[in-house]
C-alpha cells in the first residue's frame, strides 16, 4: 500500500464543519437512520441540540431487497436541508446522478460501506470541495479502504473523513464486527481523521456506549450514533437506534472520556 | 429470502445471445480482463473462436487503486463493438451514466462484484431489455445476491444471468474462495441461469481446469474464463489469465464433461 | 509453506484399506454422523453394502454444548468393530487418551476438524503406522492444514489422507463453504490422497449429491458422506444426512463420473 | 444459546489468585510469549514486578509447524514455578497428560485458542478448582466460546476467566480482527470476568496500548499483554512484544483509564 502518496503525505487540512472541527477534539454526528418526515426530524434536532455537532439522515438509502423501504429521497434533502440553520448536516448519496443536489442540501457528502469501491462516485466527490465521509466497505481491508481515500485525495479533494462501520465476519450475534484495530492503524499511518460508527458496527443498541467508549479510547476523531425519537418504530434499523436521551448520556460520558484522556495526554 | 417473489417464481425465459443460449447446454465466455489494444482483442477472438461462444473483455475497470490501469474506456468498446459480427460481446458497465453507451456496444451488460449493491445501477439495467450478467459481491450472501437480481427483475428485465465468482474469506493462497454450494443452491431455488468464473474465484491459472469442471459438475450453466494472447504480459490478473491454447484444452474437456453428464442423466 | 518438506516431496505409499486404495480410483466412505445403536449400525451397513469401501461413525462426539449429544462412546466402538468383518471403520478420537482402544477397533483413525491444530493428538497418531484421515479445520488456511500433516508425517506415520469439509465464512445459508479450491491445489501440490466431505460442506442433504459430482470432477480421491437409516430421526445432523437409497443413486453418479474422467483422461 | 444454564445464571465467585481480584478492578498479565530461559523469566520479573499482577509464560507452545520452537516443556515450567513467590504465573495447557504437572506448578491454567473446543481437556480442567482462564476460538461464535465456558462450569470449577484475542477475518493486515463488540456483549450476559489480549488481538507492537485502552473503556475485566526483554530477539511473536519499559507506560495508562472509568461512573 505503499504508493498511497496521498493518503499517507498528505497534511489534512483542518475540516470544519459547523462547530465541528475533525480531527480537534471529538465530534458526534447523530440521528436517524431514514428520515422519515419533518416531524421526526425535527425532534431528533430538538433532542440532540447541543449536544450533536451535526444531524445525520438517510434521504435516499441502500437496501438489501427493493421490497424494503429505499428512503424518501429528494423530499428527505429537503427536510435536512431546512435544519441546517440550527445544525450541519450529512447524507448519503448513491448515485452520481443525485451528486448535485445531495450537494447542495448537505454539509458532508456520506459515501456508504457498499459504496466504497464506486470509483464513478468516488472520482465525482474527489472533484468537490466540500467534506467527505467515506466509510469503510463491510468487506474491504485497511489498504482498500485507504485505496479508495486516495482516489478522491487524487481528483482534488482533500477533505476525507473516514469512518470505520464494521466488517463482515462469521460472527452473528452482532451485525458486523467494530474493528477497532483499524481505527488505530489509520490513525497511525495517516493524517485523516477517523471516526466510528458503533450503531451498524454492533447492530445492537445496547453495545452502543461502551463499543463508543472504546473507539474514543482508541483514539477516533468522532462518533456517529443512530438516534430515533422513537426507536421501537423506527422504519429501518430499529435494533440499532438510540433514543435522543441515551445519545445525551453517551454522549455525555464520550465527552468526558476524551476530555479525561487529553488530560492525561493518554 | 422468501418476499423474492420474482426471482423465485420468475418463468426464465430463454436468453440467447448468438449461439449461445443461456439454461441450455453450456455456455462459454473468454477473453481478457481488460481491453488493451485491437490487435490484442483480434488475437483473443481468433484463438478462441469456435469454442467459446461469447467474448468478454475490460473496458471501464473498476481497480483499488488510482494508480492501477483503469481500462481505455470508450476505445476499448468500439474495439469490442468492431467483433461483434464475428462473436457477441460482454462488457462492464461502472457508471450509470455509461449505460447507454455500453449498452449500445455490447451484448450482455455486466454488473462486477463492487456493484452488485449499487441500486440505481440495478434499476437502470431493469428498465434494459438487454441481458444482464450479475456477479455475486465477493462478500455478499446468496440471500444479497438474489435480492440484487430481484431488483433488475423487478424493473421489468427478466434477462438475468447470475454469475459466482468467488467469496472473500480468510483463505490467502487462492485470490477468493470458489463457492459452489452456492451455484447448486441457486440452481435448486431459481430458473435464473447460474455461470461460474473460476478466474477470479481462484485467481491462480493452474487452478483454472479442474473449477472449471467442477463447476460443470455442479450444475453451472456456463463459464466465463480469462483468456490472453500472452498473459505474462496482461496489463491486469496475468495470474489467473490462460492462454488460447489452454482455454482450447479447458473448452474441449468441459463440454465433453457436459455431454457426458447430460447423457448419462448426472 | 516451503518447509514442508515431508508433504511436499513425501513418494505416498498406496493406502490400502480392505477394498479401497486411496489415490487410485474413487473410494467411497458412507455411514451415520453418530452410532447410536447395533441396529442402526447394521441397517446402514446392509444399506451401503457393496457401493461404500468403508463405514464412517462417530463414538466420540465433539458437540458445541455439554447438553447436546456425546456419543456413546467406547459402546459405539465396540458395534463398529463388530462390523469389520464386512466393511472396514473409520472413527474420530477425541482424546490422546483413547487413542490405543480406538487404534485397536478401527481401521481409519479420523481427526476432526476441530482437532486438526491439536498438536500431542498429531504427535500420537503419527506414531503409529494406521492410516489418519486429518479433516481440514473449519478455520485453518492451506497451510496450517498441510502443517498438520507435516506433523504426523514427521513422526514417521506416512499413511495421511486429507479431506476438506468446508471453512467457516460468512455465508449462513449452508453450513459452511466448501472450498474445492483446496482440493485442487492440494492434489497439485503433493502426493497425499485428498477426499472430500460434501455432507459437512454443504451441511444441507438436498446439496449434497451435486458437490459430490463437483468434488470428483475437482480431482477428489474419495468422498465422504453421512448416510443414516431415517435421516429424520438422527440423534445429530440430520439436515444433512443421506438415506442409503440417496446414498446409493449418488454412489452410482460419483463412480460413472469418475470412470468417465478417467477414460477420457480429463 | 438459552440453554448455558450455568453460564447465564452463574453467581461468579470472587477469583483471586495473588494480588489480583478477577471483576473487581484492572487485572494485568504480563510476559513472554514463550519461556526461554531462567534469566529471561527473571528479567521480565523484574521489568513487570508492581505494575502487572501476574506472569504469563508458554512452556509447552503450540506451534503451525513441527519446525517451528516448540517451547521448553517441563523445564520452562519449572522456571516459572521458580518465581511463584514472587507473582503468580499462568501458562497453558496442550495435552491432557500433562494437566497434572501444569496445575502443580501454574496459578491460572491457559486453555488456548486452538483448543477452545478440546473437550476432553475442557471437562479435566472442569474437575479441578484451579482458575482456568479460556481464550476465545479465533474462528468461534460467541456462542460457542461460552458454551466451553459452559462444558467447564458443568464439571464443577466456577472459576473461568474468558478471554477475548481475535478472530480471523479477511484482513490480513493485522494478524487477528480484535472484536471487543464481544467483549461487551458477553459482560452484559454473563458474570464472567473477561480479559482482553490485544498483543494477538492485532499482531503488532505498536498497536497494542491503544487497543489496551479501548478494551478498558469497553469494559474489560483486565489485560494480558506479551512482554520481552528483549523483543526483537523473541523466539516467537516478536512482532508483537513490548519491552518491559513500553508495558510499564501501557499499565499505567490503563490503570488510570480505569480509575476515571470508575469514578466518573462510565
Amino acid at each position: 500500500m505503499d504508493d498511497l502518496k496521498l493518503v499517507f503525505n498528505n497534511k489534512s487540512p483542518m475540516i470544519s464543519v459547523g462547530s465541528a472541527n475533525f480531527g480537534q477534539g471529538l465530534v458526534l454526528i447523530a440521528g436517524p437512520c431514514s428520515v422519515e418526515s419533518e416531524t421526526q426530524v425535527r425532534k431528533v434536532v430538538d433532542g440532540i441540540y447541543g449536544r450533536a455537532h451535526i444531524l445525520r439522515g438517510g434521504a435516499f438509502k441502500p437496501r438489501t431487497s427493493p421490497y424494503d423501504f429505499q428512503g424518501i429521497g429528494l423530499e428527505g434533502l429537503k427536510i435536512l436541508n431546512s435544519v441546517r440553520e440550527t445544525i450541519p448536516v450529512i447524507s448519503e448519496v448513491l448515485d452520481v446522478r443525485d451528486l448535485p443536489i445531495v450537494s447542495e442540501m448537505v454539509d458532508i457528502i456520506q459515501i456508504g460501506s457498499r459504496n466504497m469501491q464506486n470509483f464513478p462516485l468516488l472520482k465525482e466527490v474527489g472533484k468537490l470541495k466540500k467534506p467527505v465521509l467515506l466509510k469503510r466497505g463491510m468487506q474491504a481491508t485497511i489498504e482498500e479502504w485507504l485505496s479508495a481515500a486516495e482516489y478522491i485525495l487524487y481528483e482534488g479533494n482533500p477533505n476525507v473523513i473516514l469512518c470505520e462501520r464494521g466488517i463482515r465476519t462469521f460472527e452473528s450475534y452482532t451485525r458486523n464486527t467494530l474493528d477497532l484495530n483499524a481505527v488505530v492503524a489509520v490513525k497511525q499511518k495517516t493524517n485523516l481523521p477517523v471516526i466510528v460508527d458503533p450503531s451498524h458496527g454492533t447492530g445492537r443498541s445496547e453495545l452502543v456506549t461502551n463499543l463508543s467508549l472504546a473507539a474514543v479510547a482508541a483514539g477516533a476523531d468522532g462518533l456517529i450514533i443512530e438516534v430515533h425519537p422513537d426507536p421501537k418504530n423506527s422504519v429501518s434499523d430499529k435494533e440499532q437506534a438510540l433514543s435522543p436521551g441515551e445519545f445525551n448520556t453517551l454522549s455525555e460520558k464520550a465527552k468526558a472520556l476524551r476530555c479525561f484522556l487529553e488530560s492525561a495526554s493518554l
